[in-house]
């Protein structure tokens, strides 16, 4: 009998995505219509105790606030605007009641930075320490950011740098890799990780930008599997290619400092975690949404009709690389 | 350091209802405005591998009906409509992809009778087989169904029998319990408990009867966690008290054939996820509604302005019982 381990969970979801409607999934999160003008947005989490969070590197609060966080950005990654979360809890009768408020109170703290409340939750017995949250949100139809809607010339925006989350977590794993960076450059690549921020600030700018179009004219994804899976997953999608720009691709300065250039752009590419949107627009209107966005933003590409993504020495001292899926952090390897 | 153990699951749920908006919980699921016109309900449940299913009493079709159908229920208690579900698993890698292919097969049996799509969902490992599900409905603001709505002299309807889930798994657990029913009859029992219908069904009747009014005059939840549970909580939600009449509680004929009349109105009462509703409306429209439902939908009692539910024998017979919660069925006891 085949088991789960045999295909892996994204194995496993693809199959069972034979379950769903099939116009309705593959985008980070679910759209459904509800009433004329308004579409409801939602998202799914589970997150386990030992896998994606641990009392050896996140403190209950950084566990809630991230668990939070990375729902919210699926959110903003589809453009809508946050209504409300669910929390479901699986707990072990020995666990701390203080860890459980402790998770709650990071949690919410992410939460209110951006209006939501939780809504509605189940705490249930578990050996197993484990925490379900559901998202949800609304958009107005033509405000939705599909993966799938990328165009040949679009350009390709990043909204902040890359590589600082997974520098973060490789501070907190091996501590002593930090001998040459100062303490507020190793508290800031901590916070990177424990405190990332959902981009949802970026969707006013954006809507600005566009006022008078009927349909917005942007596709897009957020980051938190890499920057590289992200470009990946959009031009499947949108079956389409792109040339990525070497030169344009930003790291936190201090990465040169003790990481070789190769290192510092597979951190940047793969680190993933890093909630910052990628997205993809006419190059006029990406420029003034780059000039808007704050520090790290960036045009870092084009579409093309390519069927790949390439990476671009444009000074033409590396040869072209073929970015792919494979070599990004598989979170369920 | 106090431990979950200590205050249990509904201890817990208590103090973490104090970082949620009083004004949305409290109910069989949370009700958020979205557009005007249309409220969103959603319900979450986490159901853990040897608390909530076991392969010893459940098929892992069986898992997955009950899962969705009694989400569902949540959403009938609140008279909203279903719009789709999330479902997200913690699954140990050892697991049979079989298993879970079967669990999917019975959710979809369920969802497919009330054209309700699983619309997204999340796959990881965890060393405990957890199913998390988050169903989310839409309603009419008016048309809400709340705990907090009834008044007094208002009629107690049920929607069907009630015991039989109980039956099913005491026959399951105990099958040497069976052996003066017909394979029928025990049939039936396991039936009630492996497949139960959520009464969405209800909610079109409910609607044609108040056809005039604005609000609807109703009262209501579901009675997962049994029929005396759902009196009681909804009178505690009211702020009122309610006499039950002994002779109209109903329970399966086949009960008396192998209970005393105190054991079977204990598992009519105490039993426990049946998935009926219990609603409390107008003696005139609570007569129409029971006429124009199936066998076994009974007004069994009426709403009073005492601080007590009783349990009443119109003969005179036996004394005014007293029911409390605690002598319910417990989830997390």
């Amino acid at each position: 009998m085949t088991k789960v381990k045999d295909i892996g969970e994204q194995g496993l979801l693809a199959k069972l995505q034979s379950f769903c409607p099939p116009e309705i999934i593959g985008d980070d999160a679910a759209v459904l219509e509800t009433a004329p003008g308004a579409s409801l947005v939602v998202t799914t989490d589970v997150l386990v105790d030992g896998v994606h969070f641990s009392d050896a590197t996140t403190s209950p609060e950084d566990a809630g606030w991230r668990a939070a966080a990375a729902n919210l950005s699926d959110l903003a990654a589809m453009g809508a605007s946050p209504l409300g979360i669910t929390v479901g809890l699986g707990l072990p009768g020995d666990l701390n009641v203080s860890w459980v408020e402790r998770l709650y109170q990071g949690m919410t703290e992410c939460l209110q930075k951006y209006n939501t409340p939780i809504v509605g939750g189940d705490v249930v017995r578990s050996p197993t320490a484990t925490i379900s949250i559901t998202a949800f949100g609304q958009v107005e139809p033509q405000r939705i950011i599909r993966r799938s809607a990328a165009k040949v010339g679009m350009a390709i925006v990043v909204t902040g740098v890359h590589g600082a989350s997974h520098m973060g977590l490789q501070l907190l794993l091996h501590p002593q890799l930090g001998h040459n960076l100062s303490p507020a450059e190793k508290t800031a690549f901590i916070k990177a990780h424990q405190r990332p921020q959902p981009r949802l600030d970026v969707l006013p700018i954006l809507w600005e930008i566009f006022t008078p179009h009927s349909q917005l004219p942007v596709a897009g994804m957020d980051s938190s599997d890499g920057l590289a899976d992200a470009v990946l997953q959009i031009c499947r999608a949108s079956n389409v290619g792109a040339v990525i720009d070497r030169q344009k691709i930003l790291f936190p300065p201090t990465f040169t400092n003790w990481l070789k250039p190769e290192q510092a752009i597979e951190y940047t590419l793969y680190g993933g975690e890093d909630f910052e949107l990628v997205l993809c627009l006419p190059p006029t209107q990406a420029n003034t949404l780059v000039q808007q966005l704050s520090q790290g933003a960036a045009i870092i590409g084009t579409i093309t009709s390519d069927s790949q993504v390439l990476l671009r020495d444009q000074n033409e001292k590396i040869p072209d690389q073929v970015l792919s899926l494979s070599q990004g952090f598989q979170h369920f390897s």
